[in-house]
């Protein structure tokens, strides 16, 4: 396997077992608080990609860990993927009405019950890995620690997102670019390679080629999110097209143009690719993600 | 030590080294994004009781722990409260202007950074906990498992903060009062207890009273708080007084009148001596604290 298209059979088959243990994970929306449990599923269960629980997964297996053991963890990205997403929809961030192809959490729910919402699936994230984990409670502290990191303020989600905001409408260097898209975009994506490869027990140096492997495909991840932002229809993308240009964000094509664009994340697949084959692993699954990465339309 | 009044010289000691424990903890504000970093110390800093983390340290060390063992968790545990103070405090919240006698996080900071700095701590207290515990893997774990759990949706902090806000303007039954402060400020203080004796070792019989003693010394500390409201000003408090009346909150006096509340407050906090003093440990000042809750005058 190492075409795109099969990458996403790949990733549509994970993501329905995903989708499974996502059911399980989540509180019963008929236990109270109902409103808020509703509002935690109506967001997690609105069809996205899955594409971080499938690095965890894609990863953890290269190296030898059954998927089991590898879905609590790949849930809980999905979590803090999640969470950040109503957050950064709301009216005081990035003000969206649509996501994954319906109204946002807070267009929905309110703003009081979708930023609780947001705070209870970080919760619960870390809820799930303190439990569920079946990896060593060594092991299992690592991956808590590589998800906080990546969830964080310092080359992190939350640091990234900062960036974006206070960089809106700004011309912003080539470097400010990669350090907001690296960190909002790109860290839960590399962490979510690496823990795949903590519950796996990989040694140190394949987790630095795993980290070095996420970090370049996080990155090719959000440029090509930046390219479909103007080349995609709202329709295509399930959230509002266009909406990065309106807003004047700091984006790939407004900083480099559209071909350097484009020259720029098949680089980094290119690299990632050679990176993660270095590994004595079955890595053609990561390198299928990889080229899908950069190809897929939505 | 059995006086409020020395309970009070506890706390105040405790607060300092917990401030300087946290001015480590935090990230320096001169790191990117400066902003937030600024944010969250600006709340952090603020100068709160730093009653939860007094609890980590009181049961800890009745328990047999070190001070420094039980620090980082006693820290966590105060972001964690934080985190909560600045979301509640937003304008789709309790919509509040003050706080520990300052403007607001959102009134000083903007709605997206103070969004931001509330998501940050709670991702810097997991991390803290994942990463600075010395008390052993498994006594790790389970100390994150217990405050994912006290700030979670099931009878924690934000199915508490959710039942708060449904409950508004309505007449509550005692039942749903007591699941209300119960979960929004008792599960983060009963928490607070039990990992401190979880990282001192203390075995589940131990557990158990020490759960007993914070679940009635959480709900006798949200019944005071509700007094206070009542009968403190805006500055005693440090923040908005008369505010749970004029929002039709879901209060003890309001439900069950002034004197009533005031009895059962007592009596939950003589019922929470008596279960810690059948402990086999120096729990004097837990007992003192106890006294304090009801006794403070904000």
């Amino acid at each position: 396997m190492a075409k795109p298209e099969e990458a996403n059979e790949y990733l549509a088959r994970r993501a329905e077992e995903v989708n499974g243990w996502l059911e399980q994970l989540l509180p019963a929306q008929s236990t109270p608080p109902e409103t808020l449990h509703g509002a935690m599923r109506y967001s997690m269960m609105a069809g996205g990609k899955r594409l971080r629980p499938a690095l965890v997964l894609a990863s953890g297996e290269a190296l030898g860990a059954a998927a089991e053991d590898l879905m609590p963890a790949a849930c809980a990205v999905e979590m803090i993927h999640t969470y950040s997403l109503i957050h950064d929809d709301l009216p005081a961030m990035d003000n969206d009405d649509l996501r994954r192809g319906r109204p946002t959490c807070h267009k929905a729910f309110g703003e009081a019950i979708a930023i609780l919402a947001g705070d209870a699936l970080m919760t619960l994230a870390f809820n799930v890995l303190a439990t569920s984990l079946s990896c060593g409670a060594e092991r299992q502290i690592r991956v808590m620690r590589e998800v906080a990191r990546a969830a964080g303020t310092v080359d992190g989600l939350i640091g990234g997102q900062v960036a974006d905001i206070e960089n809106e409408g700004r011309d912003v260097t080539a470097g400010a670019l990669d350090y907001i898209h690296g960190s909002k975009t790109g860290a839960l994506i590399r962490g979510s390679v690496l823990i795949g490869g903590v519950i796996a027990g990989a040694g140190e140096l394949e987790l630095m080629k795993l980290g070095e492997y996420g970090g370049r495909i996080g990155l090719a991840f959000q440029i090509a999110d930046d390219i479909l932002d103007v080349t995609a229809s709202s329709e295509q993308l399930g959230k509002t097209a266009g909406k990065d240009q309106a807003a004047k964000k700091a984006t790939y094509p407004a900083v480099h143009g559209m071909e350097a664009s484009r020259r720029r994340a098949a680089l980094l697949v290119e690299e990632a690719v050679e990176i993660v084959s270095g590994l004595d692993a079955r890595t053609e699954v990561l390198g299928a993600i990889a080229g899908f990465i950069i190809a897929r339309s939505s």
